[in-house]
């Protein structure tokens, strides 16, 4: 039942770089309002928006073994996702883990559960988004999967999709729909820049988005 | 069902700025501990303290649509507070509604569910506390109200109520006893003042505020 | 029923020192990955580990009068730890408190409650890690007890034994174990610091622990 | 600050009756989806819906003298409604308020907190929703008030407002609406029963509704 | 991005209840200790485990349209299984919709958000699994999609897996693999059975399991 | 680090009942307002109050082998309790370590952690108190201890104290104390029994413990 899947399907750099700078917000929209991990999914500390490709981790609860199997499969610009197979807040992850996983170029970490060492990953500037900070170890007995497909915070994930996090939390892009996304984020960047300057000019969005007949139709009083 | 209240009382500008200079812990004691918001309610990014004139918004769980038509009502020196009508984390506020709240003089947003963008909102230094952070986008489609009384995060908040946050949370004032409260905050400042200096000289709380005989006749004993 | 223990035992300020400099993470593994209190418990900001001799509160909820018994018990690199008697996220402690605190050579607080104006806090850098930041202000109406065994988000703490926090959360150490896990802490060390440069030059932990055997012999397949 | 207000309105206890026999969720539709406390609210044993006019409580956290106050003001066919003045889970209420509380007639109790002899009160058939069990004692020692306007559980209630509760939550009706409600949600429940009819002879809500040009419109594709 | 997939595949009818037979338990010890849904997934009445093909739902937080589409999809034996785009416990689902699921063959639904009108769906024995019960009520505004795969309570269930429920919870069966799953999971209480007298008459799991040794091996110290 | 405890002290098997027969609730009161565990410690079943000596178990996360070492250490009328060494919702224990913990004379459960197959369990007769009902297994790969002291949901049980648990939830009582509690609760008894009679007879708490002078002193207006 515990597999490591070697070759996984990859986007292009060029487009995982651009949905990075598109950010989270924009890609979630552009795809249609899918994609977002659940919202307790947070940054351990406040940097750029990153993306990477996802190797994906399915571990059990308290036990961090796969993360090891999981880094040799890490290719440069890839991002590892963490799913454990039972709620736990333990820290799978720290700085040992992050000096490995940099060496071969991971972009980051986002994980349903917990890391620690959060001040040398910070210095590092290694990004994790995380459901908890708890310093609490884990074991090496129990086997897991690497790149399946795993829910991760609400979300389903497959291996080579997507990953885009930053402030805002993170999102998942499925890997057949990355140019779409990156079209449709960098055309909706382009109208919002737009809006932006009617906006800060005083305008107002019942105005610029014809609102108000569409409110008066549906009933809104004014008193 | 649905309406928007065009006219609310609103406090004096000065008393307004004379309770966000006192800040919200000093604010709360001096209204008899009354009016915290619930300890979720987080700003998104560390700065001063705020206050403002609430306007409310009443809106439904995943529909940011009122936000539009309540920022028409905003007057320089407001804060728009929004509560949904059922417990929702969505990202209703972004850098766009920032820019047009901005562009009317609005002073922050106290949200009882999610915003977005909190970069950008940061870098705008544009102020929120909210129960959550989020990219997942909401609907225009379900009406809502402006400026009616709502329970946002346990508290019940009347339009131009003031709103007053800071880095420990979130308290409301009664527009009624705005005067009152700014004096009452005051005189706690002064007196706080002098507590602060014997304390730092090595005083203890027991003497300053001779509580030995009271705890020894409720039967404290030392060992 | 409430008592206040004048006397306790207090580890070498040395080895308290020696803790601090460990940090959370590998003093929590040095001694066998116990002493973790929950993950909650969060620093109110960013700062240095820190590490003191345990004097604890067990406190009712929302009242914080035995914070006031329990500084006099304070000595130089003391840090205070109080455990609510039911869940409670009052605001109990601030900067008048800590004020007194750092007068007595208070090293910080450890709270499974609430704290406010931490802003203050912050300024005087006085840390703290708690499971709430809330300006709800509390009573001293009811008493409670200074030096017993707490149990503090989900830890045991008996007064004297060493607490040691960081970014990743507190841990405590029993007060006759300190000797031991400093030693065993500062192993850890060395150790770490060897794996870390085979690491960072592209050596995999499969290899550097070994692991590979064993994990064909629990049936891990790659495919 | 702490006060007992004597005299409340209540409303006509055949419409009190009219609005139980309703049920929460047709009162809560019929007052246009308003009034629902939060869904954490949960009755201590299943029985029939109830209602009566609430004695509103406001109390500190981890104590229940008001609730011995409370007791005095309640008239036959009241329900007694407890907010802590900050989140807590105390054992406020058990057999012996209980058996006071039905001496006077009161129907029921609505608690933001807990309760406790959970077995006894199910005896008795006192009902009780409430956030918790728990059998956590409380102390009498700070006032709070009876009968002045309360958040509970996220829903203002003033006292006199009637209080439905069954096995779908609590619902909170203003005094003023009474009647309208009482004839809206009985005019429901007959639009209801023909409704119920028809789906259960195996039409469809989509007929029945007219949905199918409305989804269409709205861009709805069967595949 | 709005679908209806009208035709999805079906496990066998036998199989379907053979699993239904066997509970949640051993079905999800059968298939490897997948398949559970989140704890939190607790059925509003106790009742006899059942199992149903996935009829699936993906709506918006606080929008029931959805269930009326679905309704006419649904096949004899068949389970709705409803995910919201977003964290919601509202009720969207109530007597009327269970009377016309019951009219089309439905066995039961899965919820991950709120239910209402429970004594009635009691009553008239049709269960439900829900993440709460609320009787805040849905509009119909938004559209969502039917026959999706859909990440419901942190497990991805595609229309026609086969749901089992019962008094521990919530378990899907991937549709290719009912047959192994059926398979192993009457093999699984064929030997549990054996052991379960063994047990009854005062074996030790300790040698039935010959467990000794490696405890010993391990390091497990008798004191 | 890992050990087996073999021989616990206990308290006398009467007074062990009489605390069952006392209840949560005064247990609780008589030992001055200590000794309960969380309020999410709730009962798989209605059932009657027992009581027990405490068997402990520190358990790794999703892992419960430990349990099979420890009802090697069950005596006739111990009760057994698991705590996880992090916070864990996984089903540990079901119906065939139930029918051998029965074998052994165990009296039930108490479990910071999943329980599953509770439809076997209640037909059993087998009590449990737990934070959560999942099926989700677990494996047997880690070791813990057995007779240990150990936090069970916010509680220090000690081996051979006396758990006492009925609708109310848990709560422990300290091996040494137990011969003071049974007194202490059987005097509570008699004293609320002659309350008891007085309060359904219509006479005031506020009367009874002559309330209204203390609460007249403190400010309390009638208005």
């Amino acid at each position: 039942m515990s597999i490591v899947v070697q070759n996984i399907r990859r986007a292009e750099r060029s487009d995982i770089d651009r949905l990075a700078a598109a950010g989270v917000a924009t890609v979630h929209e552009a795809q249609g309002r899918r994609g977002m991990l659940a919202s307790y999914m947070r940054p351990i500390y406040a940097g750029p928006a990153v993306a990477g490709s996802a190797v994906t981790i399915s571990a059990p609860p308290g036990d961090n073994w796969m993360l090891h199997v999981a880094i040799e499969q890490v290719a440069d610009g890839d991002m590892l996702v963490l799913a454990p197979t039972s709620p736990c807040d333990n820290g799978y992850f720290g700085d040992l883990l992050a000096t490995s996983a940099l060496a071969r170029g991971c972009r980051g970490l986002v994980i349903d559960a917990g890391v620690r060492a959060v001040a040398d990953l910070t210095q590092m500037g290694f990004p994790v988004w995380s459901k908890a900070i708890s310093a609490q170890g884990t074991v090496k007995e129990t086997l897991g999967s690497v790149n399946i497909p795993v829910v991760c915070a609400g979300a389903l994930i497959e291996p080579g999709d997507v990953i885009v996090a930053d402030a805002d939390g993170v999102c998942v892009v499925r890997h057949a729909e990355v140019p779409d996304v990156v079209a449709a984020a960098e055309r909706r960047i382009g109208a919002e820049d737009a809006k932006r300057r009617r906006l800060a000019a005083g305008e107002l969005g019942l105005d610029i988005y014809a609102m108000r007949e569409t409110l008066a139709a549906k009933g809104l009083r004014y008193v």
